[in-house]
């Protein structure tokens, strides 16, 4: 079996790491992916952080190396023994045997921090949304799921802002696609997607028409930054989709129309600026993958 | 820093493997040694063990390959996130972050297995104490210290036995230094030592005097399994164990008065025989770590 493919969705907590990532399991097949979040590599248990004073977001809070060393072996397809890390109680688990599948997605905070563990990744998505829309975010989820209250979720927020600046905003230069979303028209979110040169992008520039229809370019002096608007059009969308899937028709199996669906508490979304962030991602990992199915190491572009 | 230098001990449940080994902990100092227990990377607790009629001595019941995955980074002197098997109550617990130091001793069921386990090892130990002497041992260890009754300790040494002829005892043929105790005059124990070909060891033939004063040859036919009384004459004994010093003079600051200690409940003896025998897995660990330290790869003999 060749390798597999590690995609990184690399992104401050809440930044909607889950989000981008459930849809694309979704597609490519729960039984062909595994997934690993790095935060079960914390070095200290809730308690122990609140003894050091030291936020989760900051390397000396994480086990580096041993992320390094994991996602080595996942990326040679051998199997880790993972630590877990439990979200409801802050504390540690027994670790599980984890087998690499075909794609490997690594969902954390420090993904890109290290060199090592940058070269792990065949696709390395970086997540930047609105700060503001962020925190709400945060707010909403810890809140619903992990027990605590918005007081505390906000005093969290403000202790964490220096390492958040030191550590982990700084690791969107590293990513192929970085992802801003902003709130736009009609509680839509539109979406910048900044493309890196680690990674040749579909060309998607013959679909900007100015403001007209969805597409624009947001920095008209470089053209690697695209603005899909929350509210595009859904058949200009579709087209702008098809472009994508014509140049990837060797993965055609994989269609289907779930890409761009969230959940704001119980209730389900579509996005047409997810879905389209979610197919530029899928396209790089299926490309990957026939890539070195045929034999070569994958698709990275020597920087 | 040099790669550490790694030593096995291997051999089934109670044969005498933590009884080796802290003698040299001691000499080689805390500081310098990491201690990994192989029963760490069993696959199932103690109840699922039970549910699936599996002894830990099978090596279905082992992460295998998670075990050579992490004795190869140990050997290269990188950390791991060594799991945890906790044999007060048969369960797992959290990993722990393991750091290689100068010395890594692996005490385990499994250790010479695959081949990949076995080309860790610089020095191999393997013990195979008379089985009568094992039993007894076992008993009265899970006895006092891992709350069993002497009917389920007994039980228990049935139901393992096939696994132990099948998996454990095969392994003999693999280590560098076979000790198989057995009980002598006095309430000592003799040791038999058998010497593989994989490492160049001290010749203590010079020093086999017939039964007169306690080292013998047991085949006259092969000269490589020697037996040392337990009742061998301890100025004798000191006079051989002068001679290995002698070939590691390089290492003379460790030495001490300390080998050969062992305890009975809360009892301190001391054995002549067991000292030797520590003293010739001393000399392999200190010697080679000479050679790595000097550029090689160890002193292991290629077969």
């Amino acid at each position: 079996m060749p390798r597999p493919i590690i995609l990184g969705v690399v992104g401050d907590s809440a930044a909607g790491k889950t989000t981008i990532t459930r849809g694309l399991v979704r597609l490519l097949g729960e039984e062909h992916v595994t997934h690993i979040a790095a935060d079960d590599y914390h070095r200290f248990d809730r308690r122990q952080r609140a003894e050091h004073a030291i936020t989760p977001l900051h390397p000396a809070c994480n086990y580096m190396d041993i992320m390094e060393q994991h996602f080595r072996e996942v990326r040679a397809g051998r199997p880790i023994l993972k630590p877990v890390y439990r979200h409801q109680d802050g504390t540690f688990g027994a670790p599980v045997y984890v087998t690499p599948r075909q794609f490997t997605i690594v969902e954390g905070l420090l993904g890109y921090h290290t060199e090592a563990l940058r070269e792990v990744f065949d696709v390395r998505v970086f997540l930047a949304p609105l700060e503001e829309l962020r925190r709400k975010w945060k707010v909403d989820r810890d809140c619903s799921r992990r027990g605590y209250t918005t007081d505390q979720v906000l005093e969290e927020l403000d202790r964490r802002e220096s390492d958040s600046a030191t550590f982990i905003r700084p690791q969107r230069r590293f990513a192929d696609i970085v992802v801003c979303f902003v709130p736009g028209d009609h509680g839509q979110f539109d979406a910048e997607v900044t493309l890196g040169r680690g990674l040749v992008h579909p060309d998607l520039t013959p679909f900007v028409d100015g403001d007209q229809r969805g597409l624009t370019i947001v920095d008209a002096g470089t053209e690697h930054t695209l603005a899909i608007s929350g509210g595009i059009d859904p058949g200009y969308a579709a087209t702008i989709e098809e472009a994508i899937w014509d140049r990837m028709h060797f993965a055609s199996h994989l269609r289907s129309e779930r890409l761009g669906e969230f959940t704001v508490g119980t209730q389900l979304h579509r996005s047409e600026s997810l879905a389209l962030v979610q197919l530029l991602v899928l396209y790089h990992l299926v490309t990957a993958r026939a890539s070195v199915a045929l034999g070569a190491d994958g698709l990275r572009v020597a920087s």
